[in-house]
């Protein structure tokens, strides 16, 4: 981009001031609230993702309607809560809500070709939250997804059970509360990247996540990404950097 | 020792005031620094140990002179480094010392027969020093020890190699830092009591052993005991009280 | 069991693919949210426990659906909240609940013979809901149960009047929050397994029960073994360890 | 004295500049490092106090200099280490240095008669040093003290036999690391004022004192006044201004 | 008392079985969920004080007929809130609530003289309640009490201001949240005891009145005695005991 | 003033008594809950402002009514939910309520020019809260604004984009959650002082803003001021001294 | 390996017993302090590294030999500090000490083909030795790398200046202390896989790199990789399976 | 800069490549562990300073030849030790080298007018070394320093006598440890912007200065801008910032 109005600079069709001005209109967005990035799927792989959590439902609709006004055709809202998504889908009657993971997604373009796959792992029933957002996450972001849910290291042939499909897959997502031990054993036998995300499924000692996460990151098993706490979003999002790469390679843009 | 107390109370060959000082006198000894309590094998079940971390060498062998002196024919001091321990040696020749668990040990009845068996697993070589005070401390206390070391989940595999001898021991101590994720993989695996131990080996995110702390605090494998941070020494201790209700029961005593 | 598929194979009667398949349809049930383990029993001496805390109405009855699908005729669910108990009670009339500990209980096997005996003591009235929960859960696993509630050390005498009947326990309990002291007293006073359980009683440098579980890892009576906070129901687990150790040791098992 | 100002602004001997300046000087020395509290006595009983461990050699003889130059007679400093010590000793021949304590003592006025009565109980041997520096500042404060050493909980019969003499002190000052259980122990068996000096004794998850610090802000018996981590020094001064009250009182002065 | 005992054990009117029942019976009441401590008075100089915070309505009903029904004459529960505070007023219409300090207060003998002075100073109007809780429960004991609040270092001359009144109590309870300067301040301004109180008054890093109780704990002012957070009713206690010192002194019982 | 009231007493028109009744009356209200500094706006700059959020209504109109009565024009409260904010207004129709902030102002002064520019910089929607505090409490200390929201770095073109005015500003407030990367950005391209704002905006490991907070305290752009997590209102207050210095400077006054 | 042997238990070549041994000597080797992992590579894609922190010189070189005794060409030890290296290097003299990195490296398989482009970028300078383990091994594992080092938010155009050679690498690994904006911002920048090493470079409120950690943890930029505090090794073992993945599926393997 | 490299662009002076190749030049240098920032002047008002605390000698002489070599006259490096210093100032023999506060001065042009007045206030001598890296950095950036060391609230007599001076002042700067209350008290007493700097001075509880960061970030003195934990440095460049500010205001700049 910055080639192209150089280049237009010096061959005099722009002046210097207007240079600076069109560098800035055409990559964001102001509202009153908001400035919205539009250069981000370009910068970094994919359109700006929408926090949910602590902005108000004007304001995230408000940010859907500028950005599909912008031409944006699909649009992720992370964290919504049941009611502030009942008050989006009148507005925006062509999205729709996952319950479980609080995402609100709007896809016009949502029958493109899956590429890849990710094992979403965890250790038990109650990290369901957390695994679904990172399993629909990356669903939505077109990869292949294998759920394997509730497999923790207190009846460990469980996970022994499912390590071949595990295996075959290209991405590992551990996600797992508590003491979160499920990521250094699936590190110890897979030799695909892993990502795991501590869950603040717990109580006491755990707390909200800590112990998990300290444990994820000191894992004996070296190389293990790790995210926020109850993060399956992040997740997801750098499983598809991965992928991403990989396909490039695979189709010799590298 | 109360009930022989009152009854001579009771019969007149003891004035009330000679009772509170004869129970005084019987379980203590003070010295200007320590007050030895030699009321602790009966009430405990074993005589007190010498905890040797911040005592200096003339402090620790004032303590051990008079256990000696009032009969104590097995002594035990943690903690020792090997200064204090070549001192104390000078003083007490038939004593010994064990580099790695840094314990001085002084018994003049150590070949009364073992039983029971503790199995000493340990996720790393690192954990070697915490675990070897838990074992040489069991062994002190006439268990049988098995170490099995080194086989920490990033190689889970090492592990379920050894499974079999795990499983046919009486209680299972598990030594792990980092993220101690291995005291929730045995105690998914075994149904005999397991002690968990974390040490304080890592760096970083492990913050001296509080990873591992948490962890096995949080194990999902539910009825974990856990000690404190490289506390090898307690382990032993506790695995020693329930060998010894087990043998009591076993001798119809309760 | 791999001994036996092993053998199948040897002679014939099995393929190597149907070994597999075998061995894991076996031990473990699937469900969208949950992979139940019936492995666990055999594994380590009691069916897999649900944990409730985090898990809808239906995934709890759904999990209970297929345990007794297959048989199962003891389940225990902890830490379900009355709502959720009222609602499961209607598909599970056998069952009954525990207010005070949250437990919810379906046992068709009630009449088995006790053995052992647990004492439960608390340092306040208001670590009654820990207290129960290790009670309750102690006596679903078939224990004589002992409860000495409120004897904390700021009236020690209330504890000491007491002493003889803890003597004669197998196993002593200690629960308490606030400064968690009682879990040192009890240590320093018997000879038999202290298992001690933090609770988040109390308010400001309590920070939820963390003061008492620093104290207790830190127990000058050496040889307690700590749970996590508020952790009652592994207390009783622990106990149920040794105590079915030493009933096998006691009927020559071992 | 700022009465004695004002009248004599009043009665015109003093012009007001005057008085401002008169304030000034004749409560503080200003060095280059220090500006010395010479009121500190009036205001609060006692002269200020140096505390030594961050303070090089010459400021601190600096300091002591400057202080005997104005007429001040006694003189503490804490926290000096034997290297520190050494050197000023030989600038302030008539000085003493307790080696345990670390306390460095120039009193010129030692003869006061004694008053008051403090027993200052430890858990442990280890806890020697900080009790040390409790008891040395209350003798330099004039108090006769009682020294209860290594009377933990582990083995609590030593302290009951010694319970007589410490209800018969005016205060009790309880020297307590680990997990710091003496504090609640004793503040349930008497009636005087109880000052809880957690210690750094301890290892892993005593995190240098905050376990026993954290004990003793929680105790379960009301009225515990807590000191800093190894604070003797603060206890002692409380356990004084208390004395010092109790004094007054006796001596009709309230 | 146990000598007594022991001389009716002597004279051979009471037989050592009769004596260890009779030691037990005559200081406690058991109930289901409590063990009322009678010889709190004797041995602490107050009755047992029920903490309300996690007792049911039912419970400290129970405790308050069980200690009226053996002669107890006056009661206080703390941290009661208003619903339950109405019920039980109901089963006790003699007692009355405090409301700010949620206190329940049943007392038969409150027109004793009031004895020694003890100034309560709040940094701000927002630790009204935990100030009210010291002063309430200081005047249930017999105190004068001085309330003087919103004195905090924001606008120190306030709390000059009133320096003199502060000066002529016995002792100092300063109540602060924050960052709980106003201790420091005081402690560096009076030769009276004084009792630091942190607040949980704040947001952010203050953690709850993490923020003010560390700033008590380091007071560069020396011998300021620390409760926990939110602590008045402990802060009461321990002024109590100074006075009882001092009242004891005073009437020449030491 | 002292000086005044120390010339009344030299001339013999004030009594030393007067003198010190004096002084205590003219600068502050005493009511039972609160002590208003009214020498506060001489002494810092601006009138006692009142921080409303653990303060009932009846404080909040109590302490407004005595300052209104007592002269004061301008009065700001902090941190005023709706409810408490409609109340009062019913008292004080001539106040307005701020909802996004929080704030609750009385102002009969509000038509003052306006000097200085300050910018408010935010990371996201999310902290608009804490923001809005920082600029409305700026334009009630009569200070232009500039609002520039939603430029984090995860788009940092946006920040560049908006650079230009960032750097014409005096003074630059940055007020970010999460990882509080902003202020260092910031910190590093403009030369004017920074003021940094952690917010509570995140979850996880963000612990409540702990994770911003410790981020701007390191930040590696050297001279960054921070304020407590959310306290726009501090950031306000800060960048008022600072102008006000400025002010006086240029009107060559310093 | 699992489907040979039960072919071989299948025709009669192997009995079972055989086969469990067979099972367990082909994947370990066991020392006195070490069970040697041969399957790591297998499983993992790479040899077991060694951690040589808290190894002793004769543990380090046991293992070594052992593993090139069992045909290994290819040994890494991480955090060996230079005298062990020197002990070691006088029995390997084919191997070599990378100072800064603390690391030595015995292969004899350094010339494969390298490939990928990995950019590792520090914040400052102080981080290179965190950078440079990230750096050499990735090197080991025979990948390319660019050095971006002393390029953090301080000076945000040092970064912008190199942003085409970050773009043109595969992964990019962000090494930075103090508050490591460093991540976020590079995040904000790239569309490939970013891995993030906290350092422990700073000094107060930087907490051995807890401010970092929190930082990355918390990335505004979604999908950022953390690692453990220091820990170069980690991300460039992530670095290498991520590689990996995509060569074998450039390769067509997946 | 960047409009006039436009311009040439424009003018056709200058290829787009090598106008991008320019910008980088121009504005750092690239040693192997180095990026030096040289348009850090013109961006923040000061060169780049050197933080030499985890650098090596030959790294930061490197650092300072380059510096030295591309025109730049003033240079700065903190937390040099000793030897580092004596080191480079054979180097450097016109660097001096001030040992309290480790700083490293390289000043060709120290005649410089001073301007303004920042007063740096230390609450006891310990916090020295901190006060003055303040002040001597305040000094090396041309401004007036005021001393007034010791006058911590302990003896707040001490801080009163020299309030006139602190209030001529135009910035205070506080500096202290254990409990940091001087900075609410100083806020609490000037209308200047007030800079607070905790210190790691203190034992126990004071967490190596969290407590006093604590403090300062809640000061009820509201406004007050707190640094990092020994901060000196930062405090005295946001002094710097404020200064320069007032300046150009003054000069009629903005």
């Amino acid at each position: 981009m910055i080639d192209e109005i150089l280049e237009q600079v010096r061959n005099g069709s722009l002046s210097t001031e207007e240079a600076k001005n069109l560098l800035r209109q055409q990559d964001t967005s102001s509202l009153a609230y908001a400035t919205i990035d539009y250069q981000r799927k370009k910068r970094c792989g994919e359109n700006e993702i929408i926090y949910g959590l602590s902005k108000t439902i004007d304001q995230i609709s408000g940010i859907m309607q500028e950005m599909t006004a912008n031409g944006i055709t699909r649009i992720l809202v992370t964290r919504v809560d049941e009611e502030k998504a009942a008050a989006i889908l009148q507005l925006f009657p062509d999205a729709r809500y996952e319950t479980v993971p609080q995402l609100l997604i709007y896809d016009k373009d949502s029958d493109s070709p899956l590429f890849g796959r990710i094992s979403v792992v965890t250790a038990g029933t109650s990290d369901l939250a957390v695994a679904e957002e990172a399993a629909c996450v990356s669903e939505y972001l077109h990869h292949n997804v294998n759920r394997i849910y509730d497999v923790g290291v207190a009846g460990i042939h469980r996970l022994l059970n499912r390590l071949d499909e595990i295996r075959e897959s290209d991405i590992v997502i551990v996600v797992a509360g508590m003491e979160g031990a499920l990521a250094s054993v699936v590190g110890g036998l897979v030799n695909r990247p892993v990502i795991a995300v501590p869950t603040s499924i717990g109580y006491g000692a755990s707390f909200h996540g800590l112990s998990a996460l300290l444990s994820m990151l000191n894992s004996c098993s070296s190389g293990v990404g790790v995210m926020n706490i109850d993060n399956g979003f992040g997740a997801a999002m750098l499983a598809n950097s991965i992928l991403q790469l990989c396909r490039e390679k695979h189709d010799g843009l590298l």
